[in-house]
């Protein structure tokens, strides 16, 4: 079943609002086995909203709508479908019964245009909306399938979840299974992995491979669908494994495992804790750890030595440091992983100096970034050439440090 | 000027990721006149792609596609516009050239399925990518525009600030000026601002009034069409002045005058330096003022005490403040905030101590936050009672830190 996901809404298109429905209609959608090949979002204007039903109706099989089943005079959403199908809008006394309940309970009057939510494409099947006034529709119709949802994410998404996902798996002919894992990569680039993957890529059929990149990750999503679940789950193990034979050195976690979640979880499970020591990254690493609830346990806190005077006042970081390496070098690096680690009594202490730019400092360019990791055993640095704006280095060297030291701890546990 | 805006990546119709480029353009491309009639998402897929592109020519003068200009096959949006147009894709050495140093600079190997990102449409104007390798593209055909954009948000958003926009600014035939200022609040909900400004609303035809509310702020975009651009000015002044009568007391500033932005500008402007200590916050507040360049010359460092160990070790807060009032309290706030700005001998001091969720803690709901502030003359301390997640709650409790540390400010210089 080929879908397509028509939100309608002038907000949408002067850019006051994302289109987050159709991101989540798109996931639920595929996990049912339906292929979503267009999203579309057009006005609040009957013209293009017509076009946009009728080129819908030649190309897919199921047109889900979102908005424009509001009271006022731009919703029209109902209004525009009725007219290209040659329905007609009926009214409907149950949900009148509903939209009068729902404002005895707020105790507020109920106002004409709100009749106009009562009215419904005839012979539709009324979906319910358990959190608003308008109710979902769901059309058939010449073999097609078109389903309309109100726009708030708070009224469409449990409409989805308990009334429109269930209609649409009973219609769905196939009883095909659709199955996914993620694999999560770091530290190596798209076109470099997309080459090591080639034949795989080239000959995919089912699972198929989808890459997708952001700051220096790259993730392969593997989707399969078949008849039989446990059949999936083997041809989805089996190119795994292909695969992490040849980027097995890149590989760090699966589905949702962000490497902030691993970093959080191995600490957890060697019972160890962590202090920070940030320059340039300003503490954008310990609040990508402290994001996650639970941070406390793992977290011990962090000094931010944006300035030298704080390098060396509070992480006794020797003026011959700085004369001799200067603040973005190795030895500061692991000078301030060792005495962050002392300072606040933790296991393991990590630092970050360098350069974010966007005017070089010290001769150093935008981009050169030291990263120190102090643990029970060693104390070592890492050297970084990062590319990019202000933002971009910031946030990779931070990705790179939670990378670095997930690399360290399994490295420990094996030693052990 | 019609537009619409097309991206090609099938993660988009998996529901992996938001289609956040349409929103941006959207708002970019009706800041400079431009109607967009039109969002399409489509995958990567030739067929249908070409099918999208007949039918955006046929309804729209100008096309914005994003994404699709990688290295990887599945990367076809160059190619399938040019076999639809009926143009040759030719080598560009320059291009090459800025390949080739991208991956020097990042010391990687360049792989030969970067070479395809060299080709370019014959006779494309080439717009060129500070921050990635794939540039972007503009064709003109037959009266109607055609742009190519790279995916990732960090390199589109540059390319369509520094070289699209411009370009098209100068495209546009119509003599018509469109200027357009955003007014910003805080700390006042939508619903309450907009029942102020509801007969200006009501009436507005131009200037028109565009209200957009995030975390707290509320922004309302004014926008005005005229031949003559003083006249618009003045307009836009005449507004400005009767909105601010009524909401003087939410306003902060104007434009992309964020908070932290402005907090940065008042600190330089009184050459004062500002010390933070972060429990719940977790280093985001310090992040949000390090985003900016020049922060190193007002802002001295920071603690973050996520645990009380810390805040006693590294703070001196006594054992006798958390018996009797406890981390999350005003006594705890003033006592960070003096005791950090002595610390890292600053002028200014700020705190942040609360329960960002999603669990309570030591009998405080997620939400319960204080914030404390020592300027020269005295030590003050905000309490706040914040909904929402984890993150919203961290994210407020930052604005709401910028926002009174940028009255203080104000209000010394008024003092003084």
């Amino acid at each position: 079943m080929n879908a397509e996901i028509i939100a309608v809404g002038s907000e949408l298109l002067l850019g006051q609002i994302q289109n987050s429905n159709a991101t989540y209609l798109s996931e639920d959608l595929s996990s049912i086995g339906v292929n979503v090949y267009h999203h579309v979002v057009v006005g609040d204007n009957p013209h293009r909203l017509a076009d946009v039903v009728r080129s819908g109706l030649e190309r897919s099989d199921l047109l889900v709508f979102t908005g424009g089943l509001g009271p006022t005079k731009d919703d029209l959403t109902k209004e525009t479908i009725a007219k290209v199908i040659n329905k007609d809008l009926v009214y409907d006394e149950a949900t009148e019964k509903r939209i009068q309940s729902f404002f005895a309970k707020r105790r507020q009057v109920m106002t004409d245009n709100n009749r106009k939510q009562a009215m419904v494409l005839e012979g539709a099947k009324i979906l319910p909306n358990d959190h608003g006034l308008a109710c979902g529709l769901v059309v058939e119709l010449d073999g097609k399938t078109i389903v309309l949802l109100p726009g708030p994410p708070n009224e469409m998404i449990p409409m989805v979840k308990n009334y429109a996902i269930p209609y649409l798996k009973k219609q769905l002919s196939t009883a095909e299974q659709i199955q996914s894992k993620v694999l999560r990569f770091f530290d190596i680039g798209e076109s470099q992995l997309v080459e090591k993957l080639d034949d795989l890529i080239e000959n995919q059929t089912s699972p198929t491979i989808a890459p997708l990149a952001s700051e220096g990750e790259i993730t392969l999503r593997l989707t399969v669908k078949g008849q039989d679940q446990k059949e999936n789950d083997v041809l989805l193990e089996n190119l795994k494994s292909k695969i992490l034979e040849r980027l097995g050195n890149y590989y760090y976690g699966e589905d949702d495992q962000t490497l902030s979640l691993i970093l959080q979880q191995e600490l957890h499970d060697t019972k160890q804790t962590l202090a920070v020591a940030e320059s340039l990254t300003g503490g954008l690493f310990s609040t990508t750890l402290t994001d996650l609830a639970g941070a406390s346990t793992v977290f011990a806190g962090a000094v931010i030595c944006y300035s030298n005077a704080v390098k060396e006042s509070e992480l006794s970081v020797s003026q011959e440091i700085f004369e001799r390496h200067g603040a973005v070098s190795s030895v500061c690096a692991k000078t301030l992983a060792a005495n962050i680690k002392q300072k606040l009594n933790s296991d393991i202490g990590i630092s970050f100096t360098g350069v974010a730019g966007p005017d070089s400092h010290d001769g150093h360019e935008p981009g050169h970034v030291f990263i120190g990791i102090a643990t029970k055993n060693r104390v070592v640095s890492y050297e970084l050439q990062l590319a990019g704006s202000r933002d971009n280095i910031r946030q990779r060297s931070v990705k790179y440090g939670l990378y670095y030291l997930i690399q360290c701890l399994r490295k420990e546990k094996v030693d052990e």
